[in-house]
């Protein structure tokens, strides 16, 4: 999957001298053809082409440097407009500008079209500096470990799973951009005593040694919830007291009668139900929670990004940030190169092939 | 369903001069025969009859005044010690005392056998005087709106549903012990918009003019998730903020998709589900929580009793006690006179024709 063929960028200018030409040059887009039904496909876009148009007063004109490929992406596609391009987190850099916040050169974040070039203006929702980062880190990390993806593992554990010091902990998708971080913060912050998580066969003994899972158990070798349970249970002897949950599915629907008293299921994403045309049927469980007085909370990073008046940002980036520069906390980055393959990378999600945060290198 | 006839008390000595004869007097207990798989039956329990015996220093006998039943025991029985009693909340009067703590004539809230005479110690798990209940309710309102059920629909209700002013709010088994009182609460104390509660067919316009729902949404009549769906769309139009869920069921399903971002959902019974040998399959939910980001929280009404270490109790008869009395707080009892009925009174808990909470006047 990886490619190392790079665009040529003879159409950027990325001198002051040449910035008039801009105007007149073409930058490339993939346009959503159809809203999908079930998995989509590469054909699900189309590649357009268009001028990049001039930039008024107030407007900056960036180029795509790193664009992230995300689950949630999936849920919006299915009602996304069509003919128009997706959306997602990128990091970009500031080729042209008409505002006085932004220079040649700046590095920015923001969620931007999946195109080469986007005009935009300077109040530009989610449009932000690149600050914070450690110098030891390449910007892309602001797409995975210390962004969005960084930030939803980070929140949720510290904001619903409350996990105290010795507790067993579960993690879902633990060898995934999410939830290779959540295992980690649960182990190195909250000090939890055993933290188990659950991947494909393959990437098993890489999330053990790598990323420090206590046990990894490969969801698709116990592939039913009995055995599911069974295989829990073996690890997780005292019972489960806090779960990270991904994907849903087996690993999810085995843990409701694994719960110790007062429990906490942090719902970020249901990953293996999000090309089913139609959901899933399952054996009911909520009789199972009265009892044990668990807590179920379904969330994104951005519920917890203000927490009583105060911007969670920089606290986020100081507490995991000095862990990733440290080299206490492993991330992976899977660098698709070439923005044509922007599809084919976010079709990778969906394949269960994929070791830490999928980033496309425009 | 209602008896009237009375057990005569012949056996009971009532004055201090024959306590003595006690010890030889005769008991009649119920105790579990098996463990029941769907549906209990009156054959379930056996009557036995036994010695009172003797008490010893620092013990009580009391005698059973009001026997509570409660949807909770359904579970117990399906892992219950058999030939033994099923025990349940009863309020009972103090005939024989060798604790200086309690004399002859106290009323006392404990869980006990379903016995007309146990003999108690004074340090009895949940044994307490029966103090602090407005002087114009009997006292079997302590096993209902200012017991146990109660307690239940105020700590849930306040921790739980934490129901800010003008929010919709949804209550299963709205003409039930807890679900009445739930509804009210969510009204008076929290000033909700809207509350609409779900019951059966001939409830429907009591719990409306009598507890005062403002919508009371019949599920026998709309008897699928898509037409509960509908109903509930058409009475709530801006969406759901909070669902105190007593049943399970198509309301609990129908209500996934209409919940307004950060809902709260208090899952305290299922009782739709309880005689099942198997769980039933469902439409798997929990992807629909992310966005919505809904807390979904199981609990029993224990697990508010203290909270910062502060006992919780005088608080909600200061609260609940003083609505009650002033008659705002409309509750009701469903009195099955006789203690040989005790089994029947149960499995009218199943029926779903009761309104308000089913105690055995004993």
């Amino acid at each position: 999957m990886q490619r190392t063929k790079r665009i040529a960028a003879h159409i950027v200018a990325t001198n002051k001298t040449s910035y008039h030409t801009m105007s007149n040059s073409k930058t490339q887009s993939f346009t959503l053809l159809e809203n999908p039904q079930g998995l989509p496909t590469e054909q699900t876009w189309k590649l357009v082409s268009s001028d990049i148009g001039t930039i008024q007063d107030d407007q900056v004109l960036v180029k795509a440097l790193y664009i992230s490929v995300d689950p949630y992406l999936r849920n919006r596609l299915a009602t996304a407009p069509t003919n128009q391009p997706t959306v997602s987190g990128q990091v970009a850099e500031v080729v042209e500008s008409k505002n006085n916040k932004y220079k040649t050169g700046d590095l920015i974040f923001a969620y931007l079209p999946w195109a080469r070039y986007t005009v935009l203006k300077g109040n530009e929702q989610g449009l932000q500096k690149l600050t914070g980062l450690p110098n030891n880190v390449n910007p892309s990390a602001a797409l995975g470990v210390l962004g969005m993806p960084g930030m939803t593992a980070y929140f949720g554990v510290k904001n619903i799973l409350q996990i105290k010091p010795g507790e067993t902990v579960v993690v879902s998708g633990a060898a995934g951009a999410v939830g290779s971080l959540a295992g980690q913060l649960a182990k190195q912050l909250y000090k939890a005593g055993k933290v188990i998580g659950t991947t494909s066969t393959d990437k098993v003994e890489y999330a053990k040694q790598h990323y420090g899972f206590d046990e990894v158990i490969d969801y698709k070798k116990f592939d039913t919830i009995e055995k599911m349970r069974a295989e829990l249970k073996r690890v997780a002897p005292n019972g489960v007291d806090a779960y990270y949950d991904n994907v849903g599915g087996t690993v999810t629907h085995a843990l409701w009668s694994l719960y110790n008293k007062y429990a906490r299921v942090a719902i970020c994403g249901q990953i293996s139900y999000y090309n089913n045309t139609q959901l899933p049927t399952v054996q009911e469980w909520l009789g199972k929670i009265i009892y044990s007085s668990v807590l179920v909370k379904g969330f994104v990073w951005s519920d917890y990004l203000v927490v009583d008046g105060v911007n969670q940002v920089p606290t986020f980036l100081k507490e995991v940030g000095s862990l990733v520069a440290s080299g206490k906390i492993k991330f992976d980055e899977h660098v698709i190169e070439g923005f044509e393959n922007t599809p084919k990378a976010f079709l990778t999600l969906f394949q269960g092939g994929n070791i830490g945060k999928i980033v496309v290198k425009v």
